[in-house]
């Protein structure tokens, strides 16, 4: 039998567990390289008061490498509805500090986590560095920490990690290198996905990678850090934290998936600016696909049997 | 292959796992039945934050009938030692909490986290009633709630639940009535073994078995509930408590074991009275088996191999 194509997965939040679920789909033996940057919510309480990294994006892509319908990725999902000091968190967060704990660092508590869990694959943090996300809005406002960011009066134009450039996380760069496929997307843009190449070492893994390098670009602007920014923007933006010459095609939605529900996000708006981007984009050398891959049934994300078979064609 | 025998263990805190690994050892189906009455530390938080009966006996019944190091054990046993809200719980308890809600009710949330953990034999709660402790001590004070009980100024006299006579949890007192053995204790006497059978039916129950039925009594006073209570003490509080004509044996420590540790508990002291205290048991009907059974490292709780050895000669 021959060996798996090697995809790894570079984000966070929902899009990053969306992305795992098309790649174990197509067959791949898949890794998830997960932004450190979170500081909000569940997450952003356990960093504060038990001084571990944030496990919630961790989490979820455990989850989606489980085995559907896993009593345990039920357990992990479990959100507490009340209970002081409870009331809010993720179990799964909760289990991932413990092991964390147990296990002596970390790295080590995701893995025996993902054990637990019988994933396909790995999750692995980019760094274990214990990071502040900064960011400067269209203003040249200083913002800092990732939950302040992701809610900033957008467009932000620089995010900025401290302490700078720190180590990268092992196994997460030498998964990158050894890619065959990289698949960087969907996901908040400036607070879930390019924290991950501030890290040292992982833009130059992405380039001494043979992957090839897919962007799949978000189907719908966010309010905040990406307000009116179009898929040209958001590849510019990339390019400008590092990757440029690196990613070879950039996965876009078309714009036609009719929205059955419309949410109450007036500056939601497809991201795709037509002839103009397209130009921009393949001016960089990027390869630019279009399909309809929004979810019309809730139109901020990218439907999964369409994000899957847009991935197929373009690896 | 003949089916193997039917051992009901009967209790709660420390005792109760204890006699499990004894009866796994033993080759039996091993059942516990739980005390619902326990109101302090992570459990008590829980019952009065969640609105759900107290996991934390439940949780290390579980624990003692999963594989020894079960990594999945080794969380559920993980305590919380910092972050507001969480220091103090342990882990498991706010597991089988999300699993009573994700299953529907607490029974089902056990037995579901029982499955997780691959448990051999079955835990059930004694009740699946909301009620609350209340005992009365030697001075006639009124007590209430199963934490305040356990330190009140010994000894207690009689305890209650409130309200009275709560429904038995069925399958609990199935298993007892299917029971070929049931083991009574050790454990604390009014606040985790005589809550059993202040359930309706319970002592019927056992009543109804043809199981031979042992009582163990704890090796050493407690501070606050026994305090002073020699063994026969303990045996004529069961007997006010409901168990009349059904215990079949005592098993007492016989004070031969010499602590290796000393601990910081001046009115520890052998349960045994000697002659006097053999004479007394024996008079209601109950064959009194003597053997050393403390821990010499840890003097006020049996150990695990002496106490598997006295109960195989009992059965």
């Amino acid at each position: 039998m021959m060996a798996a194509r090697r995809a790894v997965a570079i984000g966070g939040g929902t899009g990053l567990p969306l992305v795992l679920g098309c790649l174990l789909d197509g067959g791949f033996d898949v890794t998830a390289v997960v932004t450190m940057a979170d500081d909000g919510g569940s997450s952003g309480s356990l960093r504060r008061e038990l001084g571990i990294l944030p496990p919630g994006d961790i989490r979820n892509c455990l989850v989606a490498l489980a085995e559907p319908g896993s009593e345990l990725g039920r357990v992990f999902q479990y959100r507490f509805g009340k209970g002081e000091g409870l009331a809010g968190h993720a179990l799964g967060n909760l289990i991932i500090a413990a092991l964390a704990e147990l296990e002596g660092d970390f790295a080590r508590g995701v893995e025996a986590a993902g054990q637990l869990l019988g994933v396909r694959g790995r999750v692995l943090p980019s760094t274990l560095a214990d990071v502040v996300l900064t960011g400067r809005d269209a203003a040249g406002r200083l913002v800092i920490g990732q939950a302040n960011v992701a809610v900033t009066d957008g467009p932000v134009t620089r995010v900025c990690v401290e302490p700078a450039s720190p180590p990268a996380y092992g196994p997460a760069v030498e998964a990158v290198r050894a890619a065959d496929v990289i698949v960087i997307g969907p996901g908040s843009l400036f607070t879930s996905i390019i924290p991950n190449f501030l890290v040292a070492g992982m833009t130059e893994a992405v380039r001494e990678s043979d992957a090839r390098v897919v962007y799949v670009c978000n189907v719908a602007n966010m309010r905040g850090e990406t307000a009116g920014m179009s898929a040209a923007d958001h590849v510019d933006a990339l390019v400008a934290h590092g990757l440029a010459d690196d990613i070879d095609a950039a996965l876009v939605d078309d714009g036609t998936v009719a929205p059955l529900v419309v949410p109450g996000v007036p500056e939601l708006r497809p991201v795709y600016g037509g002839a103009a981007d397209r130009q921009r984009i393949e001016a960089l050398g990027i390869a630019v696909r279009l399909a309809p891959l929004a979810d019309p049934h809730m139109p901020t994300r990218h439907d999964r049997a369409r994000l899957a078979a847009a991935l197929a064609e373009v690896w």
